[in-house]
Parts: C-alpha cells; sequence; structure tokens
C-alpha cells in the first residue's frame, strides 16, 4: 500500500493531519457550536419546495452571480446594505479562503489573535499567506490600543478580528475595529460568525462599513439560522472589494440548491432567530451555574461557553463523552468549552459535569480506584 | 465610489475580469456544454426526498468524509474502485483546485496541453502553480510521443490531461496517459468530464489506475448526468492521494443537500444514462451535417463539437444569438464551439446556421448592405 509521504505533496503539507473536530454519533453534541434546535418545520417545508423547483433545472449551471440570495441576505443585515455589497461561499471558511486569495497570498501577511477561530491560521497556510500571531490581553480580551499597537508593530496587509471569539466567546467591541482600521492601510476583517447571539445593545462592525472600504465583515447562516449542514458562509463590504472576491472565486461555487434553500430559509428569519433567544438563555444559565459547580466561565457573547477550572480537560471530556456528551477540548491547558443547546441539554451537561465534581475527571483518580 | 484598483488586492489580480462564460436567458443555450435534457421525473421526485431529509438535520454540520456519497460513486464507477479511492467537491473545479493546493502551489509546476478547459490555468494561478503551455500536434491531437517529450523537457509537477479534451473534443488514448505517467516522477491527472459520452470501446483512464499511485482521475456530474446546477465533480485515485486532498480541503466543504442529492441521483444512473446516448447521437449529427454547410467540424468524443471554417467567429455568434441562440467563441481563429442539446435544439441551430450561409455570418457585410 503506497503511504501519503511516498507521494509529491506539497513540503509545507508533509507529517500533517487534517483539521476536523470529532464527529461522533453522541447524543448530545455539544463540541462544534451548532444550533443544536432543528429548523422548524414550516420553514423546512419551505426550503424543501424551493430546493424541489431548483432541481427541476439543476441540468443548468446555477446563477453566477446568486443574485437572489445576495438581495436576501442584504436585506436581512439591514445597515443600508445593498446586494453589491454581498458576498456568499460555501460556509464562512470558503469566504475566507477568497478573502485571502485576494488579498493575501504569497509574500503577505495575516495578523490574527488566538487563541480564536483555528481556521483562520489554516487558512492563512491554505493560501500561502504568512500568519502573524497577535497577542491578547488578559483573559483573552483585547482593547483597541493593544490590537492597534500591534497592527503598526507588524504592518500585516490583512487584520481578522473576531467578534465575539471563538473559542473563547469574548465580546469585542467596535472601537478596536475602528482603531485597527485606523492603524493599517491593509484590509480588516471581522469574523461575526456569533453575532446574533451578541446582547442587542452590542453594535456589529456592519454599523461601521459606510466610508470604510477596507473593511469586510463576514457572518454564516450555520450558526443563528440553524443552517450548518447547508454550508452558507457570507460578508458584507464595500462593491469594490467584492469585485476582488469575484477575481478569485471558482466559477458556480455556490450551487443552485444552495441558493435556494438558503433563500427559503432567510424568508424566515423572525422564525429562524427566535431559537437564538433560547439559545442565549441557556449560554447565560451556564456562566451562572459553572462557578456554583467550581469552575470559572468566561464572559461570553456566543452561543458557547468556554471555562476554565478544569484540572484535566482530557480527562473531563472523555468522562462526559462516556455519558453521550460531545464537549470541545480546544488545547488551552484546564479549559473546555462547551455549546449552548437546548434547556434540556444544558440541564444533562450540567448535571452530569457536577457529578464529576470540582475541577471535573482525573485520570490518576480512576487509576487509584483499580488499585 | 471606492473602484477595485485602489483597493490593495495582489499585484497578480490587478486589472484581470473575473472568469465565466456569458449567461443570457435565450431559449437555446448551446455554449457551456450543459445536459440540456433536464432531470426526468422520477429522478427529481427521488432527490428532493433525499434532500427533504437531510433539510431535518441540517442545524448539524454535514458528514465531513460524505462516506455514504464516496460509496456510490465508487459502485458507480466500477473498474474495481473503492470509497477509499474516491474524493469529491463543490464541481470538478474545486476538485482540481484542492489536487494543485495539495500538489502543486508557490514553487511548484502544471503543464498543461492548450486549447484545453480554460480553468486548468486559472486554477493554476489562484493556487500560485506555474502554468507551462505545453503543444499539441495538428488538429489539436496529442500522440505520446510528443506528449512525453515535452514532460521530460518541461519537468513538470503536475500534468494535466483531457480526456475528451475540451474546448476541441479530441479524443485522448489511454496510451498517452501511459506514456506520461512512465515519463514523469509527479501527479498526472486526467480530467474526464465527458467521459460518459466517449464511444463505448474507448477505455477510461480509470482502467489504468491500478498501481499507479501518482495517476488521479477526475469526473463531474454536471455533464452526463445533468446535475451542473448542484455542482458535484469527483475524483478517483489511489488512497494515498485521496488523503493528501483531506489535507487542502475546507472541512465540511460539501453541505448535506449536495451530499443527498448526489446519492439519490446515482442511484439512478442507468436513467440519467439513457440521455447520454441521445446526446451523443445529435453530436455526431452535427458532425456529420456541419460539411454540408460549408464547416469544419473536428471529431468529439464529448456532448459538443468544435468546428472551423467560421469566416467571424463573433459575427457568427452574434448572428446567431439574434436567432436566440448561445454557443461558445472560445478564442481561437475561425472557430466555435457548440453544446449538442437535443434533437429539436440541435435542428434549430443547424437551419439558422445554415441560413447563415457557408462561412457564416460577416459583419462587413451588414456594414456594407447599409452603405
Amino acid at each position: 500500500m503506497t503511504s501519503l509521504s511516498e507521494l509529491p505533496i506539497r513540503d509545507d503539507l508533509r507529517g500533517k493531519a487534517p483539521y476536523g473536530a470529532p464527529q461522533a454519533p453522541v447524543r448530545y453534541q455539544l463540541n462544534v457550536n451548532e444550533n443544536t434546535h432543528p429548523v422548524p418545520e414550516e420553514v423546512a417545508q419551505h426550503v424543501v419546495e424551493a430546493v424541489a423547483r431548483a432541481v427541476l433545472g439543476v441540468n443548468r449551471y446555477p446563477d453566477r452571480e446568486f443574485t437572489e440570495l445576495r438581495e436576501h441576505l442584504a436585506a436581512y443585515l439591514g445597515h443600508g446594505l445593498a446586494p453589491e455589497n454581498i458576498w456568499a461561499a460555501n460556509g464562512s471558511n470558503e469566504v475566507l479562503q477568497h478573502v485571502l486569495q485576494a488579498f493575501g497570498g504569497p509574500g503577505r501577511s495575516l495578523l490574527g489573535f488566538p487563541p480564536t477561530y483555528s481556521m483562520h491560521s489554516i487558512i492563512a497556510s491554505g493560501t500561502g499567506t504568512t500568519w502573524i500571531a497577535g497577542q491578547r490581553d488578559h483573559d483573552f480580551e483585547l482593547t483597541p490600543e493593544t490590537a492597534a499597537a500591534q497592527v503598526a508593530e507588524h504592518r500585516p496587509d490583512v487584520v481578522f478580528l473576531c467578534a465575539p471569539n471563538n473559542p473563547t466567546g469574548t465580546p469585542l467591541g467596535v472601537d478596536v475595529v475602528e482603531a485597527v482600521y485606523d492603524a493599517t492601510p491593509g484590509i480588516v476583517l471581522v469574523d461575526e460568525a456569533y453575532a446574533e447571539f451578541m446582547p442587542k445593545d452590542q453594535p456589529s462592525a456592519l454599523s461601521l462599513l459606510p466610508g470604510r472600504e477596507r473593511l469586510l465583515v463576514s457572518r454564516t447562516m450555520s450558526k443563528a439560522f440553524a443552517f450548518a449542514g447547508a454550508r452558507v458562509g457570507y460578508l458584507a463590504a464595500d462593491p469594490a472589494a467584492i469585485d476582488a472576491l469575484r477575481l478569485v472565486r471558482l466559477p458556480y461555487h455556490l450551487s443552485a440548491l444552495t441558493q435556494a434553500a438558503a433563500v427559503a430559509a432567510l424568508q424566515h428569519a423572525p422564525t429562524m432567530l427566535a431559537m437564538v433567544d433560547d439559545i442565549a438563555e441557556q449560554r447565560d444559565r451556564l456562566v451562572a451555574e459553572l462557578p456554583r459547580l467550581g469552575f470559572r466561565p468566561y464572559p461570553s457573547s456566543a452561543n458557547f461557553v468556554f471555562f476554565g477550572g478544569v484540572d484535566e480537560p482530557q480527562a473531563t471530556f472523555e468522562a462526559l463523552f462516556a455519558k453521550d456528551i460531545l464537549i470541545r477540548d480546544v488545547g488551552i491547558p484546564n479549559t473546555l468549552r462547551v455549546t449552548a443547546g437546548t434547556e434540556q441539554e444544558t440541564t444533562y451537561f450540567l448535571e452530569q459535569l457536577a457529578a464529576l465534581g470540582p475541577g471535573g475527571a482525573h485520570a490518576a483518580a480512576s487509576v487509584g480506584s483499580q488499585a
């Protein structure tokens, strides 16, 4: 049998493993920040009807300009945005890849602030963009001064900000975006994948777009819209920036079924977003309850909670997995991340975590108990 | 208003225009080699049912390994292939992009033989791979000797062969593939987008896969399967090569709806492929009739015919467009390309072309007639 190392793959890929969180068929999947609420039946029915119409013409290539989808995304986002301000692709990962293909790439650099969405540095690598790992303040926060100083120091071609940040849930003020924008002649992208879960009084970076032609704000239908399986990420920016993305996209990158499904779901935005309040309530409940169990949750304006005080993350991960719960060990010492699901899921998770006691499970203890 | 040139886009993108054939709402769309037969109703119904099931779980990320789809693609291809030999993505464009991300990229080169599928060089550029334009023999043919000699001369990291070739329709023997493979230590990809339209006695490069771990054969559901709108391209190769593609794909690149729709369509392969014979018949009719109208068709084993003897391609393109027909001017002097559609479409096209007279339409003539 041939092994991968015998093939002439690129040197920078040698020894690497594919990215991806574990996919396991457990009952409580709280590891990848999905919306655990299925699409409401009335919406699902409309989506299927729309797809059924699209299938009739599926022998033809799709609308390369996904005109109707851009219209609906613009209307959904508001903020005076028009279809020519909108871009979309198969998940926000592909949107970010387009951004780096157009504005990053070999000889150019991307500044991000880890711990952050792990795909940011992976997409940098995949597009040949040099990744610069910036520093955060205490407790993973990021002030305008800290961020702008690092932009001035590193002079990156592109800056990615994550608001709220993943995996920490940390809110990011628009003042940080403004400061970073003013500190660079380059592109500033704000990844707002979890924006719909932010407190209502927290402004989106979308409000900063007028007059800032180098500012790009990405979103996704995966989270608030419960549409992770349909792969629809999108972005709002100046029409000139959208034109740049047209130069690097593969033609017909968005299927006719994807376009039809997304347009149908967007027509039910209020129904879809009704779930958001329930999820935010469970998130706040996690933040309130975890300290009582001896853990230390970080502030979160996303649909997940990152918490410290875990003595042995891997042991606790495994103990919960044995109870049919999948959460995420993102590799930061003494921490774990859990998605805010339904009330029942949150209750079960808290019960099982409580049963492990303060600090969570301990590998040594279980060995000791066998002695 | 900001213009694209004011943004910090990559220097190699400055002044470029997005790739894409004209999309116009004419009745006879014979320009992008689509299958002009809609998906049969029984298949469409099954596809919609499968998508309807997928929508119920669309709040979750899709199967990142598209396991069921790979099983069905392997079974469809035959040749003893197993799911671990299969890769798929959003159109064969994305499959080819994965191949170049894994085996090409900055500092590496791709040899192709233009005129060929225009996305080959565009994807090379998009992945930073140096494009080497090889030479064909007389009448766009390619012998084993010609191809192997250029491989030996240029020593590319990757070679793309197109069988049959697009836009010329030229068949490519497996002897060429063998000769190229033996002449290089690199990757050899055979783009068989139109393979189902080849004469039944013409072997596919799939037959060469055993024992050739650097050989990759790409296919698409866009053409024979009438599934262009669903965006499903795929590839067969040694499992080690598939592992390499896993390193560069964006996670969850294939949506749950795409996977469900493709699996359903593949279950109806015989029904879908029944259209292929009808289309091949119209192609052969075009090849037989065009000489009688004063044009010179090239041999084709695809679902389109490339023909010479056109005095002014642009004028003829426009004259046909005025008659509600869209065909393709690929920029090769005195030639045009037309998709083989239904019997009725072929008849109408031939009638309208005949009405233009030998050599097709002439811009000068119409100016003259106004004088």
